[in-house]
């Protein structure tokens, strides 16, 4: 059988590939019945994750590789437990001379990210109220160069290089569209609201410039983006002198963004423009969630149970 | 004090008035010191309800009123456990001569019907395939009479004279602003779920003319308007020979649309449009709730406890 | 060690076996460390289930089997994480000068379908209310040739062959009985919900000739059998004419009968009988289970921790 | 208008009536605007409780009344938040030559409580378990005397005089019957557990000869009636000398047989008389509720919302 | 009958009185059937509170009586809904010859709040670490004036005057005896978060001096006092230049402290001083509970049920 | 490689070990590929458990091993999913003249039992009430030889040697430290309720004098030990005489001290020192597991997910 080049969501059972793959986790194991080494790899690229094995380890190579290296790779792809699985034959990390990116090996937002972002400025402007957008200004401008590969998870919607900026200007042209339909809604407040909302995972988890989430980190941990978030707002104000009630507002819309106390909400939104924000936050990541699982799914079928849905699995219309 | 015509929200304590106003509810009754009767009544108009009591009560005006009537009333404003109360000196039908029509004593959406319904066939004309197109034609043929002036609710959002077809013109104008940002949108699927959602809500409440829900039916409480609404469907696709898939997909956004099993869904949405029916319907609903209730608000101020909204406290924003 | 003909609940680490067997499931896989091809399956017979592994497949031989095949094959029963396992050495289709029947080694209900029939058409024959006599004589008449073989369900209680019309005959035996202590029972609308209650599990799930179910239908998925089994009344009501009270009374007992609303049930049951319904379709499910659980068990031990009885270990009376 | 004697559930506003009736309970209160002091009733009768207030109270009376006493009272029936009232013009005790027995004025079971009692012992005749036998035997004679007139709840179903006996006798039939299907079931066991599962209710509620709850004893509130029941029968088998397993058997159907740990047990049932158990208990309590909801209700019409159906309205089908 | 002066607490129906006593509450009403105007009423003393009515009421007086007031009251303990009531013959304003204090009416904490305070910085003196010391001293220097009077809840636990201090005092000893059974707490961390944890409960309620809480804050209401606390906490520790990890870990004592979601910590404990904070919060807040609710209670009966104790209703041991 | 001896915690992969260990778990399997028999061991010591597999086992050694058995074994540490495991070369049991203690090989409390039991007698002296003092002294007598080395739980705190009386020894300390802050504190009822409230575990679960629990007792799982231990007290008090209402107290406590249903409380504590066990007994077994969770652990790590811990994550703060 021929080597082929193919992208990791068209692979089958018993492909015989050879191409450039994004390393997203490695761990050197040993054999359960023969003490043998072997590295237990997972690799993506931009259509999806695989997992891999390298059965016989040289020395030398142990400890060569590291999550988010760009190798190239060959050997073939099995079934293991009802997954496709890849056995490696060949391995070595890319070279300057092979003239390959690795950001063409990772999912990413299908927007330029300087698009966005001029975009997302644009909607910045159209915040009247000046105590409202010196805030937005300065919690962006503090965040400029995270905010360009970010993801807005680890592992739900928007999962992707870039996918924060995503996952925000879609969010305000829902809300841009939205309020064309309730004028009583105030679009300054509803702006603020959905760009800052998520703004702090940037520190709360601890991605690589693929946009790649290795870890959450301490404080993610011990406080959340929602309280961080906050606690920077709080820092931001007191510098600019915010108005009090505008301060407590758009704290509020932060605190109150995931609704439910057991989604991290201590307070349920208690006016207009925080209800609002909720909903468009949903509809975005819903909306990109039921894309995502569908988008391979032939017609007239169902999706695996997904998690992040409560376990449904997902129907593509037979339209 | 002179007597004044004033509208039911605008009423403090101490007013002497002298207007029209709708018989909202009235009952019978016998005070307990002194076995003397005593008429019971909830009045409204336009602008709210409040509860009144016609304390010497003539044998011959004892089934004089019922519910929907339209009555001339002078009296005075007191207050009882902390809300206003209308004690009534004299009380009569309206009569031709006044002049008066019942329709301008009602709350009543803020769109003409007839205007409503025109915009509402617009979008039933861009759904494109016909067969789905034809479903929500009958559909709504069915009901032309009683769309007219059904509310949408007895006591919560829209619970005024066609309050549904303002609510359903409205999730219309969301569906189709939500569409424009998403092209994966199946917008025929969206406005016929739209459009078809909440119809059966005409044979779940007996409403008047005036859009005053007196109670639910017995089908109403047996089955409620989803499962009506599913019925209904199969009907309808049964004459039309609708192909299985659209019914079904059909049924199942009216099944999904109140996403939770313990607000009356069984199933969750399993694909993108039943799920955006479900946020299009809350939006619309928690936009209304917010308005209303802080309409009169004072900014800065909070409202009471409303039950429909979790019992929260709506806040005005002192902006 | 001698060549045995075992059932499988009665196997043990060690057998060495040489008997027909059922297959339930097949997947040709690929071993992890060499790439070898071998075949997972799950065999059946009327006694239990058991895993095996085909370790070298003749080329030939890597289509050859499908689900619900009946199959001569020899092997070894080996212990894999804690449960039996069956190593094959030898497999191939049963064949006519076998002369065994596919029937003989599937579960079946413990008694003969013909008979079951004749006697829910006995209790069919008691129902004296006209209209509901024709409603549920056309809903089983329809599922004349499906009923015959049904099982109640895909794993839970009752997944064996014609389990379904033992779970009906049992509940109507139920239903006479407690009827005879409660004469203010109305046995017909008893016995017209009991015999409709699960019928639309035929068009949920789709299952072989044999009693196995393959998946549920893209209808069961997105509509489940209560929603369908109340559209199917509505059109054989529909086409008999049948009076509006009967039709709705019998709809609610299907839409009620799993009692709580995160078990499907929109409405908690609302009369006498709706409430007896899903009272009888428990102890019945009930009994089942327990009996079924513990009929190997020894007494004064308990069972497995088992899912569908919230995980509960049952217990056999050391008595 | 003439006086009548009239049964509560007959009482209409405007009735003028004499009558003997049981005081439920009694208060004496002072009026708010006037200072006066007048006496606040509950009277009942075989059918039903009305609120009754004596407006002007002598001295002499203030202290003349307690629950349970048997008067004879004159007045006239007014209606106050929906709901009869009595307003008393006259009343005194019931005297020796009035000829009257409070017996005849309570709910009561509808059998002899003699001849419930035989029936019960008739099933304990049935239990051929020796040690099952006697604990239950044991059990029963200590409240022999209570059993007689007990109810078998405060205020939910079989609230009524000697409403235990008639329960567990039911109960008992019911089981009785279930088993004659399944012959699996153990019927010691099961009658067993039927005639101990409500036993201790005697001594978690204190009522009178008359079957009315004053109020719950300390230990009622502190153990309740399962934990004493569990006590009482480790006293009665450490005398008797009960084998373990039996004890044991018997003690798990009494922890287990509310269900759910909110209801009261932190075991679920493990066996499958402890099973029965359970839903046994539940059938009667319901068919007695939904019966005693709908007797006074028209056909086609729903009851109030009742407390202990989950708030439930309950529906008269209108065949 | 003689006039008394007596304590409300042992207020008794028929007592004629003539006091001192606080106004906890004061609305001008007007009579339902006459259209009188009075004044409801609630007084308050440090024994407790009752309710109370002036029926007719001076034009002079209608305006005269806030909340906070210090009056002399003459009037009759009458019962209305089986609780006490208090009908006003007289009622003025206190004088400064009555040489009263309005400290002496109000439910106060039982130590002086200077003597409080002291034993408060003592424990202060014992943190070692010096930039938590520094945090906790800030902190409290903030609040040195409202410390010295603030309840610390509106009606829960400790709502009376010092009560924040008293219960911090408490939990402090609490901790102090906890940890010498523990040595591996960090005392530095669970004394600074024992007096961090509420301190903003000052500004979520807004209380006048004697310590009654008129109603929550804009503030209180759309942030509560676990983000308030965390904000000051990152002004504070940006002013003294805290380092992260300390700042981190005492905002996560504030954060977590209540627990569970439902009850307003988004983040469950995650180290063990965290963990402490919780439950030596909880002991505090029960004991102080259930000592109030059975001060006065007979041996040997029940409470009635206590809301802020899930409803439970609280038992006097006989011993 | 040198062949070291190593405690459990400390092994790491690669190492070559021979040393001492306990057997936790035994079971003879056979290999998938090629029907090979091997022996898959849990092993234990003081520090922690390792996953073992002896590949090549000899007939003789088949049944040669149990649970409990002290044995020698020499093998190496390889890694399977990410878990150290134990490849055994060679194993044989321990003999006299190897001179070891299988005490010296489990966990154990860190005192010395002898003492524990002295110090908790001495608690014991502190009960002043006659009564009291005898139902406690009587039923610590009864278990005087299992309470020396029982552990306190199957595998949750204090799951070691002598754990039930290092947890309770440690709640009584607690006791009278928080009633030394609370002088309303009945001790004599709060160091009863500590000395009981887990005394029945010993009959729950089935464990070796090593301190391991083999599994749950029959009655354990049928009634549990909450209920086993209020029938021991019925038959304590039964036969000392005691009074009712003292009886009546200790078996509440024992009955609400898991407080939540859930937890298998069917009443909540009624009276303070009841309430009172409850929050020394989270606080003792919280303490324990964070303790335990972090001992190991990195400062400014978290542990794994902690199952007991509600799938927390825990904190070592970095101080």
């Amino acid at each position: 059988m021929e080597l082929e080049t193919k992208k990791i969501s068209h692979l089958q059972v018993g492909d015989r590939v050879d191409c450039f793959l994004i390393i997203k986790r490695v761990d050197l194991k040993t054999t359960n019945s023969n003490d043998k080494k072997y590295l237990d790899f997972i690799f993506g690229d931009k259509t999806g994750e695989i997992s891999a094995k390298l059965w016989e380890v040289p020395a030398a190579m142990e400890e060569m590789f590291s999550p988010g290296d760009l190798i190239k790779v060959r050997g073939t792809v099995t079934s293991y437990m009802n997954n496709n699985q890849f056995k490696v034959d060949r391995i070595r990390l890319a070279q300057e001379d092979d003239d390959v990116r690795a950001e063409e090996f990772v999912e990413t937002a299908p927007m330029e990210n300087t698009d966005m972002l001029r975009q997302i400025l644009n909607y910045l402007q159209q915040i009247k109220d000046i105590d409202i957008h010196q805030v937005v200004k300065v919690a962006l401008e503090e965040k400029q160069a995270e905010i360009m590969y970010y993801p807005a998870a680890k592992s739900n919607h928007h999962a992707v290089r870039s996918g924060l900026l995503f996952h925000v200007l879609t969010m305000l042209k829902l809300g841009e569209n939205i309020s064309k339909i309730y004028p009583q809604v105030n679009t300054d407040l509803l702006y603020a609201g959905i760009i800052l909302h998520d703004l702090e995972k940037i520190n709360e988890m601890d991605a690589s410039e693929l946009g790649i989430v290795k870890e959450y980190t301490v404080e993610g941990n011990l406080l959340g983006h929602i309280t961080m978030g906050i606690k920077n707002l709080e820092k931001i104000c007191d510098k600019l002198g915010t108005p009090n009630e505008k301060k407590m507002l758009l704290q509020h819309m932060l605190l109150s963004h995931h609704y439910e106390a057991e989604y991290g909400s201590p307070k349920k939104p208690l006016f207009l423009e925080a209800e609002l924000l909720h909903h468009i936050d949903m509809i975005d990541a819903r909306v990109y969630d039921f894309t995502n699982v569908t988008k391979d799914l032939e017609k007239g079928t169902f999706s695996e149970s997904i998690f992040s849905l409560d376990r449904r699995r997902i129907y593509k219309p037979n339209l």
